[in-house]
This record gives structure tokens, sequence and C-alpha cells, in this order.
């Protein structure tokens, strides 16, 4: 593990301040947790997650409105924020993020090409949202995407708890 | 991707007998689910999945019994069960796997020593529970149970639909 990772940087921070962190997942399907048990005493701050890869787990177990899906897709800024705001109704934990995206191979269109990835978080209270368009190929998308949320959080927390 | 892995064969078996998928995932934390994403068209398949690190999730998003978490542990027979069957009720999938193991460094005992995971398979309504004590570090651990799983679940739906 390197230790001026991302994922190693959020969790010294969220255990200095004694935080937990849940995630919901979509393009992503569980690498984003996987990724934080990289880091030996992961327990300490991670509760858990929801993977969401289909439209009816994101209904169903996260709560997203259907009139959501259908007005906007999976792969928005709503949905996103109704993902974070879900998950934090079923796994109440201080820092959450959620990402629902195109990783490819097919799925981009013109409005939304390959590689756009939105992207929720709710910080102690405090939601925000983002919307990347990652290059590569599926795996480089998966990675993008969860090297940049782990630093979103972290670079939150910062500014938040410095 | 290795199409003999066992991940493949149980992609295309899904795929064949239009079969969906979910996991519970304790000490995987969502590796298990991010292996099937590496089949090219894993969202034919794969509804999503809960990944419950802490007995807290456990018990409020799988419906694991408080009784059962103080009984018999986290690492359990019992608390398997009731972790596949709590999925099974919030994504009714086809075939469901789950997973609660000690993956280390810490958590070993003489009765349960590193290793030890437990698996539940809900396939096509039928219940099976497993227990194996995988060699190697926590990596190799998370490895051989992913590997367990997958060859598990294909074992059985070629015995079920050969």
């Amino acid at each position: 593990m390197n230790t001026n990772s991302p994922s190693c940087l959020l969790f010294d921070k969220l255990i200095k301040h004694d935080l937990t962190l849940a995630f919901a997942e979509s393009l992503t399907a569980g690498n984003l947790t996987a990724e934080f048990i990289k880091n030996p005493g992961a327990s300490q701050s991670l509760l858990g997650g929801v993977t969401a890869y289909s439209n009816k787990v994101k209904q169903e177990v996260l709560g997203v409105k259907l009139s959501t899906l259908n007005s906007y897709g999976a792969v928005s800024k709503n949905t996103v924020e109704e993902m974070v705001t879900g998950l934090n109704k079923i796994i109440a934990a201080d820092v959450c993020a959620a990402v629902s995206g195109i990783a490819g191979p097919g799925g981009g269109s013109e409005n939304k090409p390959l590689g756009t990835v939105h992207m929720a978080f709710l910080v102690r209270g405090k939601l925000y949202t983002t919307v990347e368009v990652f290059k590569g190929d599926r795996e480089e998308i998966i990675k993008s995407c969860i090297h940049e949320v782990y630093s979103f959080l972290f670079a939150e927390l910062e500014r938040q708890l410095p």
C-alpha cells in the first residue's frame, strides 16, 4: 500500500477524527469499497456499501425514484444525489460517496460520452456533486473514478477539519 | 479475462439460463462483486450487492439478528445463512452468495483460525453453506474465497441445469 495514495490519506484522516465511511457504487461494482480495505485496520472506519449495478437495486435498496431514472437516466447528477442520500439512510456513515457512470465498452452517447461519471458526496452533512469524463478503457475509467472519489473526500475533510 | 476462470464460466452459465446474481460480502468488501464485472456484459446478470463490513450493516441492511451475532459471531454458518437470505429479500436475484471470514492480519483464534471463511449460497431457492480455512496472507485469503464462491456457484448450476 502506497501511504501517499488518496485511499491511504483518507483512511488516516477518518481514523484521526473517528469518522465512518460507506459507498454506493454502480459502474465500479465493489472496486471502490475494495480499494479501502487495502488499508490495514479498515474496519475501524468502513461500515460497508451497496453495489447498485442495476436500476432495480438503485430503486429498491437505495430509494432512487423511478421518475428520476426515467427523466435523467442512471448516469446523472440527480441519480447519484439520490443514491448517496438513500445510502446514508440505510448506512448512516459520516462520509458517503455514490458513483454512476459509463465504463464501456458500450453505452456512450453524444450527450454522455464513454467515461462520463457522476459522483455525489455527503461529507458530515454537506452534499456535493461532480461530473468527469475519464479517458481510457473500462479498467482505466474505473481506476480514475476511484482515484477521484478518494481525492475529493480527502480534500473535503482537510477543508472541514484541517 | 481468462475464459476458463470460475467467474467467466459462471457468467456464461447465468447468461445461458437468463439468471440474475447478487452478493453479500463481509471480508471481501466488494472484491467478489468487482470480479464479476471483468466479464463484458456483466450487467445482463449482475443486479448488485451489499458490503456488510460492520456488524451494524449486517443487522440493519441484511437483517442478521443481533442474537445470531452474539451467539455465533459474525464469522459463522448462522450469520452467513442470515446474510444470504436477507440479501435475497432486498435483491431478489436467482443466485445469491454471502461470505464472512477472517482475512487478517489479526482476528484469528483457536476455534476460528486466520483464513476461516463461512460461505452461504442460495441457488434458485436451494440453500447451501460451507466453511473453509484458506492459507496465505490477507490478499491470498480474499482471492481464494472469490475462487471458491465462483467455483461453487458454477458447479451447483451445472448440477441443477446441466
